[in-house]
């Protein structure tokens, strides 16, 4: 029954009849009609039913067991349950394909007990599995495990006897009930404060041993532990602790399964974008034991450093222990290279896995492994997270290993890694200065590069609430666990007191890319106090205080540092790097040079000034796709002559403060074609509602009056009057020209005096005037009209011709629908994706903060529409516009310019439909450069 | 060149080269390609080039003279100048086909020379040309006409000698260098404040002279007139009077077809759905004198009562007149059976004519004749204007008469005329108290029925802002002129003093569906005191004073009368008549007995209480579509349990206020169940956004909070939090539902305990659940879940289960393009067009009024997208979901809910597309019922 499955929203079904239409979850709508499928995959003896292909059916983990075990390594045998079985148990009601538990298993399990020469349930010779998640992408932690499964109170007296350690047996024992207590059987705390029932009687237990570690527990004790925790479990759960080993394991499955669907996991596959419909796989493997004595031992490594992308053998173990224990950050392990010195054969032969598999997999991996009284065993591996920046130089080392070519580098690399390349850092001097004063507080792991400053808070719903309210965060946990990550995406930056570089903290800060330094020993958190200390030192820093961090080098500092501009900026702007100083800029400029030689889009950036144009040319932009001319009617002067304009009562009147605006904006698009020399400038006509630009405070509006020498009432009802109840929807685009012709006549006569103006110095200019809100081809045709007629008199009066070209965003519905009456009108689309998702899905992306975080959830929106292009309902209107426009047209130029346009996913669906290229913010185009080269790659 | 475009928006284009990619006028786009098209239609002599098909190529006037010449009745030759050449006047910057002007005409102009046996431009024997537009729509009265053209210093000799009548020679040349000066050379006064430079000129004279009338004037003081004429011209428009008659005729021709885009002819082909590309005809004919002395007379006719529709020869006449004296209502007309008394000969003739016509056309015809000296020449006729309830009667008279089948004859029912038969009347008690009282003022035409009071105006531009500020408006004035219509548009009732039946007021009136009563003969209007008085009693009402006025009887009343149910209403609620005691009634049920038959159409209604509905039912519905269930939240006790529920903390506390919900929504929906027993009804679960159900007033919020034991200041943060900036695209809809699964319960759980009820009680029930706002196949799945989960339970309780639906709005853009996804989880659809509009659009209802009128003016979009559906936008993305819907399931429920259900366009779409229904309020469902009649017989 799914006992673990949180979600709030979905009513449990009692009684009803199974719906006439409706699938039961439409997510999971794969049926497995036809033949049989297989539902078991067995690994072991040096030989394995699957391979590493074939991760969407067994799973990651499933399928590199599989892989290891075909390629030689030493793997402890055991069986995947597919994903379909998942799949078919979430399209069914939480129940099983027929055969499954009677024939199915039974069958792979006795192929089990005959390979390790065990027998499940056996008293004397008990088979021990573990039962684990293992889902196509990697979710680490997210999902549940049970390990030991198969003891009892009779198996474990035979453990005892096998291994002659009665100890060892009445701790796995005690490990097992909690385990199967906690996952299987729901008495996990619902909450963080909540205390764990089975670490309280544990606790308990010590303090009436007077012991302080568990190690220090007696066999007699354990056993103790393990009644009163199958007391707990009765009087809790409702329900005796399973005997029989075959009901464990189905227990265990059902819980592997549910898990699935817990709050974390659901999160984790919405920040990671993974559909709810893969479902997990479930591998069942005979257990190995790291904690059979001191020559037994677990770990979990690196082949390169995850952190820096070094060449070197990476990672932790410890020994006489299992392997959550590494993971978990509870006890602090040793570096692999310790190893070495403590048993160089093992050693020896991890060193030579470590080459086998990077080898075969063509990637850098993340392993774990146990050793069990002297022997390796390898339990897992997959390809190893890394920080972007460890990700580029892994794929430039690999391609100059020729280990994989130039093109497969550039797919390696996730274009949002390329962030951590840009990502600020300290001020060198303000860092001094900090050091100077006393101001280093410790130094931990350098776990997520780059520099954050920020307000301390000590738990997750604190610091994403401050978030929220605006302010940057940094959050600090003793360590962390699966119920922190949204407080993490939350941060501006995290810190951990525990765990190593493979912690949850530094393993999730990675992956999402966020600055991060991890285990950093020295601090001393005080969650009851909200506040921290450091070791030896007499700093003392409560909930709210400034720290500063850098992930690049693990140093913690007291109050706030100044952060500046990466290196790779520092050498752009040729200020105080040079390139061959600078190995990141070196790394940056090869991969930026490869995606170039590959990419078909060509790329533009969002620029209003010139200063933001520059910066965008610094990172490879080729135009300006969007100038929103309007942005410089905020700067002074201006704003007064604007609000001059918008409040006249007739047109004599606006014409004469929309002469007193042409100058300014004849001087902006100059220097923003001056800026821009060589390359296509595309400007778009006057767009936000007129109130925008009208002060709302009535000390503001009386001032203004006084400048205008109306009264304060005027300018009170007339902004009054102009407020709207949709503005997303009202009077604004080129609504306003339609209406105020001379405002478009102004806006053009400065564009293109400024266009003339500026050939005659020599500049090459290529304007692009964009008509925003378009839903009729007959609006467009009334601006071009006004925009022909005036160029032509500017042309006349200065004596010279500019080429230039218009066209119109696609922002409206209606206009995607009409493309093909808009298209012989217009020389380019310019698709505003921002708006055209506002209408296009009846979302304002003002007001959905109430609700779209809890559709994403519920996994309505496999993604926020916002952040990447919704290609079911949006990208229908692009493909409708782009197709039919250029059927009519086949030379129109098609762009985009809503913030999609930096957004990897989305650059990738502008790709497919063949547009001319993409524009976005000055800091997304070397991401939105990489973005293009992948998506051609792919192609 | 253009003189009289008076559109303001369309820049003039100076020297600029053609455009590349935009055609100058996209309305315009048919191109004249291959052959040359014939340009010139010739008619007379019994025999015509064009007949009566050729409306889209003559215009009515030209397609009309040609038949009537071809069936032999007395039609001054002539010939018409295409409408094709109008399109490429407009095409081509204001130029003309090649050799139009060089020899098409000349060569029409030398066959009508020969015809009449007269020469144009001949100074003994010269031949006068009348030059008058003609649309393929009657276009009464907006576009310009010239008569007597031909006549200069010279021909106006002859023409006195050939009619041995100087005065009439001299008064024909003053009236047509007025007309000239006017119409081509744009003399006209700007407004109708401004004195007309023309009639200055006569006033001046007349004082001089001492004399009243026009007809005072010698034939000295005509050529006094002339000569001052030719002065003022040369003065104002800066060039001399043209004396060349060729010359005259090009700027004639030129002036009719501008006259095409005149502001007047623009705003009624918006009133009329008339396409600017249409283009006018041009007709050039012969002249006919009516003003050649006593035996000499014009007049126009309808061959039916045009008021009633009764079968009797009806028009006006007058003796020694020309055709616009009669139109214009300057001097009051005689009856046309007075012709009979003064010329039995030329009545009988008219008689014959007009049995030869209807036969002919099978209509009724309007009719224009001159008798120029004892001889009669028919002008024009084409089919007659006429009031929705003569529309009606001749209908129904011309199917019993054999003329027309049935099928024709609803066809000959626009529907939104059966809204006379609809409109309120008078309350016959509160009328006779009135006239008891002493408030009747005076009787005039009754030009428009129904009955309406309001407050007066007496010019077009105060009623119409009157009626924007929401007040019921009677428009006042002396005579009506084509500059008038919108504010007769925004009027309730029009009141003319002078004018007959056929004067404009009343034709327009009867076109556009006002009360009209016109030529109230005693009524003196002061327009410059802004008040009017009555001939020989005391009345006295000034500028916003109420006054009633009955169009059916022409009665006017001073003060308020309350208005009541129309007949057919009183007989179908069986008030105070009986079906055989009304004529109206009888027509009504003929109609809508006839429309049944043919109509595939289901038709539903949009009500929310129990009373609606039985309105709806007694007008033909057959089920509600639309039913807001949060409309019945407002009523008194239940608002604060809704505030409650909103103001909620907590799940818990939500739960508590919806308990105390559920019993009332129980009851109302039983009541509507009951009301529509047997019927289907659709029930939208919580649609609006919540803060629209919470007090904004801090006086309502204090109350508020008292009540709900809640601070002042928590009530107003939190109406404050909930506000939104783009409601619209907000918190709404099924998002409430998804978010707050408790209210959906609620309601489904009220839905069925009354269903259950209900049927208990032997009501047959057909709940239809209608989820809003979906854009995601999930929304609905989650929704649904929740439906039949709830269902189950209810049925389970009440021991007896109700069949029942479960549907969404279509409402959003995506979700009509993701309708092959939601088509398999949705038993119906039910096309929500207000909203589908505002999305597909971007075009905010609330907020559209600042520029959609312009829009509409300009002709950007044919039609109010809210009023007609935008079948080129939104009409494609139904379209979409419709067909993409039934393809995945064929029986999909199609149904519309939106305003548009009930308008005529809309519900022939609908028809096209294959609904199963349409939905409107209560008193629309009459006129969609023969909309959707109309529709099948169409397709």
């Amino acid at each position: 029954m799914p006992t673990k499955v949180r979600s709030k929203s979905k009513p449990k079904p009692k009684k009803n009849p199974p719906p006439k239409s409706l699938s039961s979850n439409g997510v999971h709508s794969k049926k497995s009609s036809s033949a049989k499928p297989r539902y078991i995959y067995y690994f072991g003896d040096g030989k394995a039913d699957g391979t590493a292909e074939m991760k969407n059916l067994l799973g990651g983990k499933g399928a590199n067991l599989a892989e290891m075990t075909n390629i030689g390594l030493p793997v402890p045998p055991g069986f995947t349950i597919t994903t379909e079985v998942c799949t078919y148990y979430y399209d069914n009601k939480h129940t099983y394909p027929k055969n499954l538990f009677e024939k199915d298993i039974p069958a792979a399990m006795a192929r089990l007990e005959k390979s390790v020469g065990k027998k499940f349930g056996d008293p004397k010779n008990p088979l021990l599995v573990s039962v684990r998640s293992g889902a196509r992408a990697s979710m680490p932690g997210m999902m549940d495990t049970i390990l030991n499964l198969g003891l009892n109170d009779e198996t474990v007296e035979g453990l005892a006897t096998l291994t002659n350690n009665p100890r060892f047996a009445w701790d796995c024992y005690r490990r097992f009930v909690q385990m199967y207590g906690d996952v299987v059987l729901g008495l996990k705390p619902a909450n963080k404060k909540d205390i764990d029932p089975f670490e309280a009687i544990i606790e308990a237990k010590k303090h009436q041993r007077g012991v302080e570690h568990d190690t220090d527990l007696t066999t007699d004790d354990l056993k103790d532990l393990v009644s009163q925790f199958k007391r707990a479990i009765k009087e809790r759960a409702g329900k005796e602790f399973p005997t029989n080993p075959f009901e464990q394991l189905r227990g265990a499955i059902s819980a592997v399964f549910d898990s699935w669907n817990n709050e974390r996991a659901i999160v984790y596959r919405r920040l990671n974008n993974i559909p709810a419909s893969w479902g997990t796989a479930c591998n069942i493997q005979a257990m190995a034991f790291g904690n059979l004595g001191e020559s037994s031992g677990t770990g979990v490594a690196f082949t390169r450093d995850p952190a820096t992308g070094e060449n070197v053998f990476y990672g932790e173990y410890l020994m006489n222990a299992q392997g959550e224990d590494v993971v978990a950050g509870i006890r602090t392990p040793l570096k692999i290279s310790e190893l070495q010195k403590q048993n160089p054969a093992i050693y020896a032969q991890l060193e030579k896995i470590r080459k086998t598999l990077e080898k075969h997999f063509r990637d850098m991996m993340d392993i774990e492994f146990t050793i069990e009284n002297g022997k390796l065993y390898m339990l897992q591996c997959r390809v190893g997270k890394r920080t972007g920046f460890a990700a580029i130089k892994i794929a430039l080392d690999m391609k100059d290993e020729r280990l994989i070519s130039e093109k497969e580098a550039l797919l390696r690399i996730e274009p949002e890694q390329l962030n951590q390349l840009l990502r600020p850092v300290f001020d060198a001097n303000e860092k001094k200065e900090a050091i100077a004063k006393g101001r280093f507080m410790a130094k931990g792991l350098n776990a997520g590069p780059g520099a954050a400053s920020g307000k301390v808070y000590f738990n997750a719903v604190d610091a994403e609430a401050a978030s929220q309210r605006g302010e940057r965060v940094i959050l600090v946990r003793i360590e962390t666990s699966p119920e922190d990550i949204r407080g993490m995406q939350a941060a501006d930056g995290i810190l951990t007191a525990r765990g190593g570089m493979t912690s949850h903290a530094a393993l999730v800060a990675r992956q999402i890319g966020k600055v991060c330094v991890a285990g950093c020993g020295d601090l001393e958190i005080h969650y009851d106090q909200s506040a921290m200390t450091v070791r030896g030192k007499s700093f003392r820093i409560k909930e709210g205080d400034f720290i500063s961090i850098d992930g690049t080098t693990g140093e913690v500092f007291e109050g706030e540092i100044k952060t500046k501009d990466s290196e790779v900026l520092q050498v752009l702007l040729k200020k105080t790097l040079k390139p061959e100083q600078s190995e990141i800029y070196q790394m940056y400029a090869r991969v930026m040079q490869w995606a170039d030689k590959y990419r078909k889009l060509k790329l533009r950036t969002n620029a209003d000034q010139p200063d933001q144009a520059q910066t965008a040319l610094l990172f490879g932009a080729e135009g300006i796709g969007l100038c929103r001319s309007e942005h410089m009617f905020f700067i002074e002067d201006r704003i007064d002559r604007v609000r001059q304009m918008i409040l006249a009562n007739t047109e004599e009147e606006r014409r004469a403060a929309l002469k007193e605006i042409l100058p300014y904006q004849r001087v902006d698009y100059y220097n923003i074609f001056k800026a821009m020399n060589g390359f296509p400038v595309t400007i778009r006509l006057l767009d936000p509602p007129l109130h925008e630009f009208l002060p709302k405070e009535p000390r503001a509006q009386s001032l203004l009056a006084e400048k205008l020498h109306k009264t304060v009432e005027e300018i009170a009802e007339r902004v009054e009057s102009l407020q709207e109840l949709n503005p997303m929807l009202g009077f604004r685009g080129c609504r306003l020209g339609i209406l105020y012709p001379e405002i478009t006549e102004m806006q053009v006569r400065a564009i293109m005096e400024a266009a003339c103006n500026a050939a005659k110095d020599g500049i090459k200019v290529f304007p692009e005037i964009m008509i925003p809100l378009v839903a009729d081809v007959k609006e467009l045709q009334h601006q071009a009209e006004i925009i022909r007629t005036v160029s032509e008199n500017v042309f006349a009066e200065k004596g010279r011709r500019v080429a230039y070209l218009i066209g119109t965003m696609i922002e409206v519905p209606r206009a995607a629908l009409l493309s093909s009456e808009i298209a012989p009108v217009a020389d380019f689309y310019s698709f505003g994706t921002n708006d055209l998702t506002q209408m296009t899905l009846g979302l304002s992306r003002d007001d959905s903060n109430r609700f779209l975080p809890a559709y994403l959830e519920k996994d309505i929106y496999p993604r926020d529409p916002f952040e990447a292009i919704d290609r079911a309902g949006v990208g229908k209107l692009m493909k409708i516009a782009s197709e039919e426009g250029r059927k009519v047209k086949p030379k129109l130029k098609l762009g985009i310019c809503g913030e999609h346009g930096g957004e990897t996913s989305s650059v990738e669906f502008c790709h497919q439909l063949g547009f001319d290229y993409v524009s976005c913010s000055p800091f997304r185009v070397p991401i939105a450069r990489l973005a293009a080269a992948r998506a051609a790659l792919k192609s």
